[in-house]
């Protein structure tokens, strides 16, 4: 059996554990160690009110050097002052002090049901399970992938490898998120791993590039969650990268790996039954094409249309026009899928309902807008708004 | 039966008619009739893709003074090029020739479906039903309000009396709305007589003015229209309001009429249950203000607990952290009803997660959120969010 998990790459050992957090038994800790120190990057949530496991991590961050990842998930540990605090450092501590490592070493993580305390005993018990059960077996990389899980509704990993010189390099990861998701600057939980060695600054900087194209162009329902966090370890197993050829080879690899496991997030949005893509060309600025795109997004009318097969098209000439990107009406052109619908401020002649309809009931739907005034472009991948969103989030924490 | 519909102010007529626009020949073609000139004032949506009818809306305030308006329902007439812009043109033009008033006195309005032409032929018949039907009964008023109706389950309609020197004077109207509701300098579609005599210059200023705290805080999607109106005729049969008291008392009775008229659309808005009201105090601008509101309101996170009554908080702390607005997190206090929620970074103590539900499942929820840096207040109006919020869009056009 391939490898195709977190622990794919060479120098990583995981292990998760059922603690009593989450109900029915379910996996709720995780663990992701590595054998040497390896170089770490990571960008968190842009949120205010960013949850405790997010203050510590940027505190432990801050050297470039990781060993582990600990992460629970029922309970995010956001909102809860100084004993919030406390609590995401003994996480910290507990997992250091088992596999020999200073505790800002590890970088921990909480996920689940904001301004609600750590149960810190089962915690700690479910860490030292996690601990018992590291391996880097697929089976242990996949246990993890499920034990950061809330309302996802599957595990989303991915993994990519790239020859560098001779030497065959992976990348792997996994991430969790479906509802709360409209990354900005970060996302959701995710937790990247590497055997090829890259400098920690460098590392920084080709996640950073990585993040913006993928996790931060996805939303479900365009709450920026506060406990947003992509991480990414590097063992240095394989090849050394530098600037160069090897250093693009790796950067676009990490571009496919955040992609998939983006595309992943939107598809298991909460309530989704398909994916919606907006694609912006013809803006006078990146900002621009960003802003309609995200405008036509968001929209529940758009996306409840999108899930009902509901061929009411104005809804995104309704989105468009209510943000604030330049363009003269007239030069606007809207297709879906390979329909034109809407150009030169009428609706396109021989528009046919019936195919529009079936276009908009595809797993995938792509909506193009060109705003007809420059050459920007920018996109958003987000999911259709079902009943089924509303009921997973009326009674989320009871 | 007292008249407190669109015909209770002196000198104005109402008429509807079924023209076949709506099915099982509910009210769809609405007019109101002025016996004279009146002073006019109007906001419009601020979508650049505004419709065929607030194009030529806009054309026919400049000169401030209206005889009439004509509304249709069930077909918006938006995003339909030279065609829509005649067919608006012809609407005004068949009642002016009617009522013995240039077209230009004419106010179109029209309100459904984005994108479709409008079915001339039947607009037409139904208008000259509507107009054989004109009457100054309460019955004629209450029938106008219910042709400009769409996913509306109730008629909106208000009525404000007050006493100017010995004169009675009443301000009157009824408006539309129920999705896609998010106003911007204007909202929905809202139609509002007087018999008081204001100056067009003036009554376009208290009408702005009256408009800014009551239709533009109001959200049900967040969606802009493209239709967005809100227009009054000020017949003059009785005071004349000029600045000093009678115009403070004016101004106040027509923001009473507002404020009423907003809190209906969002009590109506689609699948909505209850009504949630997000104030917000101690913000160092009124933009910061009005953006902490704004956020809390428009959270499909919050407006999904709110449906439920599911004490879930943390969303609403998550909300105002994504904003913009300047505070210090640890300032920050969060009420719902009188149940403190958060305060100093930590859930507040001794917190009844029980009362709290109970507390959310009223039928009118406040929030309210001091920010603690400044002296700046504000609120937005909103409802819950619901299943049956995704029924009714999921199918809207089909």
């Amino acid at each position: 059996m391939t490898n195709d998990s977190i622990t794919a790459p060479q120098g990583f050992r995981a292990g998760s554990a059922a603690c009593g957090i989450k109900a029915k038994g379910k996996l709720d800790v995780g663990i992701v160690v590595a054998e040497t120190p390896c170089s770490a990057a990571a960008v968190f949530t842009a949120n205010r009110f960013c949850g405790c496991p997010v203050t510590v991590g940027r505190e432990h961050l801050r050297r470039g050097w990781l060993r582990a990842f600990v992460v629970n998930s029922g309970c995010s540990n956001v909102a809860t002052g100084q004993r919030g605090l406390a609590d995401a450092r003994a996480m910290c501590r507990q997992v250091g002090d088992a596999i020999g490592s200073p505790p800002d070493q590890v970088l921990p993580s909480s996920t689940g049901l904001i301004g609600s305390f750590l149960p810190m005993d089962r915690i700690s018990r479910g860490i030292a399970s996690a601990l018992a059960a590291l391996s880097d077996s697929p089976k242990a990389g996949h246990g993890f992938a499920c034990a950061i899980m809330t309302t996802d509704t599957r595990p989303k990993e991915a993994c990519v490898r790239i020859k560098i010189g001779k030497e065959h390099v992976a990348l792997a990861g996994c991430c969790k998120g479906s509802g709360m998701i409209a990354p900005n600057m970060a996302t959701m939980l995710c937790f990247l791993t590497t055997d090829a060695g890259v400098a920690p600054s460098m590392l920084q900087r080709m996640l950073r590039t990585a993040v913006e194209p993928t996790f931060n162009r996805i939303t479900v329902d365009e709450c920026p969650s506060t406990s947003d966090t992509v991480a990414m370890m590097a063992s240095g197993r394989t090849a050394r990268i530098g600037t160069g050829a090897a250093g693009e080879v790796f950067a676009a690899a990490l571009g496919e790996l955040c992609e998939s496991l983006a595309y992943q997030v939107v598809k298991d949005g909460e309530g989704a039954t398909r994916v919606l893509e907006v694609i912006v060309s013809g803006a006078r600025s990146p900002r621009d094409a960003h802003a309609v795109a995200r405008a036509v997004a968001v929209s529940p009318l758009v996306k409840t249309a999108v899930h009902g097969g509901d061929p009411n098209w104005g809804r995104i000439v309704q989105a468009i026009g209510a943000t604030k990107a330049r363009f003269e009406p007239s030069q606007v052109s809207v297709s879906l899928g390979k329909m034109l619908l809407f150009s030169k401020s009428a609706p396109a002649s021989r528009l046919d309902r019936k195919k529009l309809s079936a276009e908009m009931r595809k797993p995938h739907v792509a909506v193009a807008i060109d705003l007809g005034t420059g050459r920007f472009q920018d996109r958003v991948l987000t999911c259709d708004l079902s009943k089924e969103y509303v009921s997973i989030n009326a009674d989320y924490s009871t």
